[in-house]
């Protein structure tokens, strides 16, 4: 059972703003990134904070051992409540939230938590019934975490006791990378970082049976995961510009895009104005870092095909978008409501502003209506 | 009845990251803008776009007609819902979009519609029951709109036969302004573009009873509004940094922010990792253009007290920011859990995230849960 099947309905006839998923495409990347990942023996426990879906939280478990990663315990409640129990929380657990998650795995979750703090580790330490816990480690990205040579690992790992269940990184710093050599050369200092903290665990004679590590960048390109025993990663799934300027994929791996109508033209100045502004969007403006600066998305035509060269969104208001269109390709003759697509900067961000996908397999008939956690 | 009770709740126990409403600010907005327009003796017709809450539209309406100014017509059918049929959805309409109006409409809605473009006219004109419409004005802002003196205006204006209803516009080229005086020429701008489209339907044999203009800047800071017969106005209600940059209101007249907890700490660096991210704030970088650039936010204490100096947040993770505090000020000894506020960048965008608001009324005590309506 995938979500709630549709009847051959054309995107056409969707309200817009909304989410159009591939299918086709989405299966592909998540082949891409097994397949990676198949070549180092190491499983996934895929990041299921971008797609936030059921649907596709199962395409993305084919072949894995069934764990996922979760960024809210939103998601955790939801994929709990479909099945999913391994779970990892990947964001640093507070004494409100060790709560709400005990309460979930004494419903039958079993919710691993992280964390870098020690009066956090002597609560779990002092639990009853404490979740699997992490380390986290940083290794390069300076968000979160302890270094690998930290002195503080001895002492968490002590008032952690029996719920110290291993290790854990994110080389977020991966999305700074340019080019596959530069994500081979962040995939390995993760790597080299994370079982360095594992070995000095064993070393103070403690089994850190899990050691995480992982982005979608590093997933894909690593030489190699000797040590590691999952990888996490997320954005894979649907891509989007961004990830296509830094080469973790190609433009045409790009699985969401943004439905949307024209509600105006402006011939003279080579504009249309769209119904996809920056919620439906998103204000993300990362591609401003990378060679490629897609404004607030690349606009597609509504088969979700590149016909308009580099037009882009280059103004988002609340409800209207502003598309640019490129001065090489003959200004698009078309009506007010008539429907275009617009590719993503950040597809993690996009997403979240809608409430369900509208699947389609390579065509323009909807198959499916996959649905989305959003919230907190 | 405003939304559900809550009994005493303290901001302590609530989950986070959250949205917070001071109501007494909200109020207190309110009332400077109904003083405002009261002076011109020109009534409001409020923007949900920002709130989208019944609850809070009830508070915007006093003293008012009771017509409202929807961005979607998903919040068109939630207020329509909840009594308020006399609804200006204010965004150039398509074909699709105006088979949904109508049902709403023959369902007892009283929803205007908005057009620039002479096909929907035709088509408008052509309905058995159509809709009241505007034809919308360019005033300066180049987003939607033929301008004043447009030609074009006399063959909307046939098409559109007896639904047309009047003319609006929107001076969002305000935002631009950097000073009261920026705010009062734009405003009279804005005025003098609708008043002489509005002449000129009247000098063409129509009747133009609707003469709408309006953003929170100009609506607050107009010299005169002769000739207009509502003024449109939603940001001003809640308040945000970027507002307070440009003059429209003082910082201490935000009255919404998010609620966030500590889940990390690195002293040494001086930054404190919070669980309000990217998702939790918006990516909204709208004061990277204003004076004070708060990066995505600006850092207060639990109880929304400017605490910290110039604490921002710097970063913009999914699910995690980092805030980097002030060297002014001491670095604040909170532990992981301890709860923080962030003053939002742009409220329209932050409280999109969010379900619903916890209301307070200066303190720190929950005295009411209103919900939203988002998406399309």
């Amino acid at each position: 059972m995938i979500g709630q099947r549709l009847n051959n309905q054309r995107l056409d006839h969707l309200p817009t703003p909304c989410l159009v998923l591939d299918q086709a495409i989405l299966r592909r990347n998540i082949a891409a990134m097994a397949a990676a990942l198949a070549r180092h023996g190491v499983p996934l426990r895929p990041h299921m904070k971008t797609a936030k879906s059921i649907d596709v939280a199962r395409l993305a478990l084919a072949g894995q051992p069934g764990g996922i990663t979760v960024s809210t315990l939103a998601e955790a409640e939801y994929f709990a409540g479909h099945g999913i129990t391994d779970l990892l929380y990947a964001a640093g657990i507070t004494p409100q939230k060790l709560a709400r998650a005990a309460a979930l795995n004494a419903a039958g979750a079993d919710i691993i938590v992280i964390t870098d703090d020690p009066d956090i580790a002597a609560m779990i330490g002092a639990m009853e019934v404490p979740p699997r816990t992490l380390i986290e480690i940083d290794t390069g990205e300076h968000r979160g975490g302890i270094g690998p040579e930290d002195g503080a690992l001895e002492a968490l790992a002590a008032r952690l006791g029996p719920a110290l269940a291993g290790v854990m990184t994110h080389a977020g710093h991966s999305y700074a990378g340019r080019s596959i050599a530069d994500m081979a050369r962040i995939a390995e200092a993760e790597r080299t970082g994370i079982t360095r903290a594992a070995e000095r665990l064993r070393g103070l004679g403690h089994d850190p049976r899990i050691v995480s590590m992982g982005s979608s960048p590093t997933a894909l390109h690593a030489a190699k995961l000797d040590g590691v025993t999952e990888v996490r990663a997320g954005v894979y799934m649907f891509g989007d510009l961004f990830q296509a300027e830094i080469g973790t994929h190609g433009l045409d791996d790009i699985a969401v895009t943004v439905l949307t109508s024209v509600i105006g033209r402006r011939p003279a100045e080579r504009r249309l104005l769209v119904d996809a502004g920056g919620l439906a969007l998103s204000k993300d403006r990362s591609t401003e870092s990378v060679p490629v600066d897609y404004g607030f998305g690349l606009l597609l035509d509504a088969g979700g095909r590149r016909e308009f060269g580099h037009s882009v969104i280059c103004r988002a208001y609340q409800e209207h978008g502003v598309a640019e269109i490129d001065p090489a390709v003959p200004f698009p003759d078309l009506p007010v409501g008539a429907k275009l697509r617009v590719a993503p900067n950040h597809t993690c961000m996009t997403v979240a502003a809608h409430e369900r996908y509208y699947v389609v397999d390579g065509g323009q008939t909807v198959v499916a209506e996959w649905p989305r956690v959003n919230g907190w």
